[in-house]
């Protein structure tokens, strides 16, 4: 029997595809940079068919390329077609398995959009924090195995943060329950921390618990406009003492991102009068009534503006406001769309040299370029985007410039997108040997046959 | 060359302790449950030091324990005294190495105590939230490596999520330099997860960077009388809802463990007048005025005592009151000193119904004993202790109707402490068999001759 029949007889006929019109979508991502063959696409509906084609996959010595909503932005979910490989797609396994309101937890499979994690929390009267560009069709099993990061990473979290169990399915196909319920539980290592954030090279996470939180009844969001980076770090420190672990966003938004929307968006309008170098975004949640939040955070700015922390700032007024001021920000991609991109972090305090020093490198080496700078700057989490299309031919020697000045700031060159294909090689010059030693000594404990996901992080 | 001359040679031979009145308060730990004998007490200050030892005992063969503040309370940093070991105390690598206020950082040294983290945290604004009975005297290295609790988990999480970095000397003596100050980094498996939680069975925490927060400038203290456990979740709930993630702690009392603290304590007085079968201690922190968050939790506990949801409820008009009340709650452990104890967690929402059918097992076995319950209900943790001294001689008897109990309802047999030597045979009845192989595959990977901590977990 063939292989496609093998699987066919675990997850029927009809969920193996190898049709070129059917497989296409799951051969290349969504942004098409990464495209690779296949023998086929298993598509499972249930942790016991996926344990069966992954023992199958294991005894015919075939490699599985773990798969979401194949939103990733570095290549990890795309196969490599330089061995037999299949692609296991999660997509099928999509139920909200169990919803505990009184213990705040959500038990769902991996297959289940983001945004449907998000509905089931709000239907439940609690909140799913985890939240990103891609939320309508990425899936919760690619965000835990990517350890995604997303807009409210400064009040909640990454994804990893948000799990109390895990259900996976190894590599020689046998399952793992470490479905736990538990916010506390020190009975030996915490084997979940291997699979979040390992992009499917060690195992396919199947399901998972994640925490829930109280859902806040107020929002405000604030436009804020600086003379520099280094004025937005400050300014961070100043409103946290006075407002808090309310904060969920503080976006840095240089005036040449801004600039980029307003030439590329009709709809977009400068939320200021002046022109000023530097923004921040700010969104900030609490439970209560909206006007106090409102009233408070009106406050701490004006205390700010009094003491010369910020130039000028816009409180959004109504609902429509705020959404407007966050069109600006998830614009600026689309807005400067073809360019050498980075997405990088550094330790906040570090932001503004950091920035300093990249800007001098790149011009000594290129001259006048455009960048484009914003992003998490609570979380130190920078997309530092380099150029137009006219450098997209000297992309490495950027990214060189970028990662070499990134490494003095003891900073990373992959904050939240991972490693997939994209940053395999790269990270060989950045990390530690012996780091690279372990990581390696455990892919070989986990998986001896190098069956998961070959060719991706390792 | 003796080892003990080898051992010298690196730390100064006023390091390696060998006289019994000096190594005593080594070998065994505080509550004197544990003891055993080693060659010597050996203290290192520095990672290079560390690290030499280490790689001697690996060419010897010898096994080291390492040991902190000694204070844990499953055995975990007492030598067995079965083979050849040493204790390496790293009491001396007590530096704070940095504090970094605009990244909320502190990079400190193993060896430094609970208290002084907080101290140095605060010196620069800053909270750092771990806190636990024991913080005058246990050390940081010792907290990461138990992935210690404490009171404020419900809002700040365990000590795994207050790192951002480690240094970690590996069984074979090389060093790990793991501290970055990231919040974001996502390039390759997180191997600090490894070690925090690992009880030294996997390598030497030396070093680690640690999150800090804003500090709170108001708090509020409301000690709550309720009608059953169920009443205490259903509350917490509610309150959240109406107060977000304000709250650091939400401990259940029974009116057994209040009755101990009134009988054992000349000082205490129960807050209310009237008898209730159980009560909340509940603590929050915020920004802002005093006086705008206690007016805050003064109308949600009367909301709440309106719709029944509360018996009766009392706030701390100032910080004596807040003290004493706080007092009761600490008082606990020592009110009921010799019985049989545990200290398990359940999903929160399952809390009452576990609480129902532990106390109907035990009574039917042992017929009606006191059940002194109390803890950290908005973490599912309860220290769940049995009967008095007389009970002791069944002690075995006992947790294992508790533990079997635990079982049925998903739960953990040690939701903070550690398995250390006392959980080590009693978790294998308890844990999947595939999770112990795992954890066995982990052990030998990274310690292949076994040297490091043995006896402790697995």
């Amino acid at each position: 029997m063939t292989l496609q029949h093998l699987l066919g007889g675990i997850v029927g006929a009809g969920n193996v595809l190898t049709a070129p019109e059917d497989t296409k979508p799951y051969f290349t991502d969504w942004r098409r940079q990464y495209s690779g063959a296949a023998e086929c696409v298993v598509r499972p509906a249930s942790t016991s068919e996926v344990a069966a084609v992954v023992a199958l996959c294991d005894r015919e010595g075939v490699a599985v390329v773990p798969q979401g909503g194949n939103t990733g932005l570095v290549g990890g979910s795309v196969p490599m077609g330089k061995r037999r490989e299949i692609v296991l797609s999660l997509s099928r396994m999509n139920r909200i398995r169990a919803i505990d309101p009184l213990n705040d937890t959500a038990t769902v499979e991996a297959g289940c959009v983001l945004a449907a994690v998000q509905k089931a929390a709000q239907d439940a009267g609690r909140l799913f924090p985890l939240s990103l560009a891609a939320e309508g069709s990425c899936q919760i099993g690619g965000n835990l195995s990517t350890n995604a990061g997303g807009v409210n990473v400064l009040r909640y979290g990454t994804a990893r943060e948000q799990v109390l169990g895990l259900e996976v399915v190894l590599p020689d196909g046998r399952v793992w329950n470490g479905l736990r319920a538990l916010r506390k539980d020190n009975t030996g290592y915490d084997l979940k921390q291997l699979f979040l954030g390992a992009e499917g090279t060690l195992g396919v996470i199947t399901a998972a618990v994640l925490r829930l939180f109280p859902r806040p009844s107020a929002n405000a969001t604030a436009w804020i406009a600086l003379e520099s980076p280094r004025a937005a770090v400050a300014l961070l420190a100043l409103l946290r003492e006075r407002l808090g672990d309310r904060f969920s966003a503080f976006e840095l938004i240089s005036r040449a991102s801004l600039e980029a929307v307003l030439a590329h968006s009709r709809d977009a309008h400068d939320p200021l009068r002046d022109v000023h170098p530097w923004y921040v975004l700010a969104e900030l949640g609490d439970s209560g009534e909206p006007t106090m939040l409102r009233e408070r955070v009106e406050n701490a700015l004006a205390d700010c503006a009094e003491r010369g922390a910020l130039c000028d700032a816009a409180l959004a007024q109504s609902g429509e406001q705020s959404r407007s001021l966050w069109r600006i920000r998830e614009t600026i991609p689309e807005a400067q769309f073809t360019n050498v991109k980075h997405d990088i972090s550094v330790p906040v305090s570090r932001i503004p040299e950091f920035i300093a020093r990249a800007g001098e490198a790149l011009e000594a080496t290129f001259g006048k370029i455009p960048i484009y700078c914003f992003g998490h700057v609570g979380d130190g989490n920078l997309h530092y985007n380099v150029g137009s299309e006219a450098l997209m031919p000297r992309s490495a020697e950027v990214s060189r410039v970028v990662y070499d000045t990134l490494t003095e700031f003891g900073g990373s060159i992959s904050a939240e997108h991972g490693l997939g294909q994209l940053k395999r090689e790269e990270i060989r010059r950045h990390k530690d040997p012996l780091e690279l030693e372990l990581m390696r000594a455990l892919k070989d404990t986990l998986d001896p046959k190098g069956l998961m996901n070959p060719g991706k992080v390792l």
